[in-house]
């Protein structure tokens, strides 16, 4: 619940509260337990309620209608600006009875494998807090990519070209790229970094180790060179 | 996973396997444990993997793009029809390492409460699944697309890993990579890299090069070598 932003928990007959067990699972959210209302009945528990939901992997043939949880979520979160919302789940071993559903309005499933359809209660009520969660913030869609600290702007085409210009010079000093049958060496490098968008600082770590190899080439050039003039013709 | 009609299970050095506490809480779902895959490393978890997602709360410096679980989910069903995917997800206590994200082309995050944002791994995975779900069944996910004429496969993960030890090979011989002081350069290149998604061709063309680089000192520097042995002292 806490991780979703949710913080009013309603138990019904626990069978041990507080539960120094369930204190120390709760870790940090260890608040949400101490502020939890505890009631004698189901009644007690959504007096003030207007609208009641129900969690149910089972179909009830008597139930309410029934929604898929992400239906659900834009439902409850639309009247909860209203009105008194609560979310009935049942216990983990025995769910909830059909009694305590036909209480509530609507049914909620979770749609899942029909051979194996039963989430933990734990597992589902996460899963309908992150549905909420997900409806209430709909009206600022979550963020696609979350700015990287150390990216830096793209470069601009200038740079990006004396890039391409410089990798060709290394392709052909290090004798990869024949001048004379350039195949599609270049074309199918360009596609390569034109679809990664090269950030100006990843040209300067690119063309930082392309100045490094062609300044060891260079110097070992050099001296290769010294070494055949001075060397027994 | 079962719940959401996922069955592939792969296990990076486990405490402890099998586990007759994992048997007994799997319930029904331990088929999916008994075909679980055991694997010693990482690189071996991953080894055929083409696109590789890890889950993290925690926001990297260095890591690759973050997307929100939702947006994930689309992405991965859409590959899913054509390669193999992969999600990652780290220990209960630890989490990822900063290197294990770094094996990935994108992180994934799950939108939650900015002041208790990070959940059970079990819920995490929980979530993640139903996403998976929902996007492969309900509706048409968007299609990746991809069309260009001479685009060739998305190298598996082992491959674009060895590139990483070939590029790292010639960043230090070339004298541009001091492997005292390696900053963050390497973890920079495998964000652009990630980011582009490496085809096989490509790697083959930069691994060309960096052989012919390679190649090129070493001629050279058996060369210098001999000049120095013969020249004066």
């Amino acid at each position: 619940m806490k991780t979703m932003g949710l913080s009013r928990l309603v138990l019904v007959n626990p069978k041990c509260f507080p539960d120094p067990q369930a204190v120390a699972r709760a870790a940090d959210a260890d608040d949400i337990l101490a502020q939890a209302l505890v009631c004698g009945s189901l009644d007690e528990a959504l007096a003030g309620a207007i609208h009641v939901y129900a969690l149910s992997a089972r179909h009830r043939n008597l139930g309410p209608s029934a929604l898929p949880a992400r239906a659900a979520a834009t439902e409850i979160v639309a009247h909860a600006g209203e009105a008194e919302v609560a979310l009935l789940f049942g216990n983990e071993t025995a769910g909830l009875s059909n009694a305590e559903v036909q209480r509530c309005q609507r049914t909620v499933f979770i749609p899942a494998n029909p051979d194996y359809s039963s989430l933990n209660l734990a597992s589902a009520v996460q899963l309908l807090c992150y549905e909420l969660r997900l409806a209430a913030f709909d009206g600022q869609p979550p963020v696609v990519t979350r700015a990287v600290a150390f990216a830096s702007p793209l470069a601009p085409h200038q740079d990006v070209e004396r890039f391409y210009q410089h990798l060709e010079r290394v392709m052909v000093s290090s004798g990869f790229l024949d001048p004379q049958r350039p195949r599609r060496l270049l074309a199918k490098l360009r596609r390569l970094f034109g679809r990664a968008e090269l950030e100006g600082d990843e040209i300067n770590i690119l063309r930082g180790l392309l100045d490094a190899v062609e300044r060891k080439l260079a110097r070992q050039g050099a001296i290769t060179e010294r070494a055949e003039n001075s060397g027994p013709k």
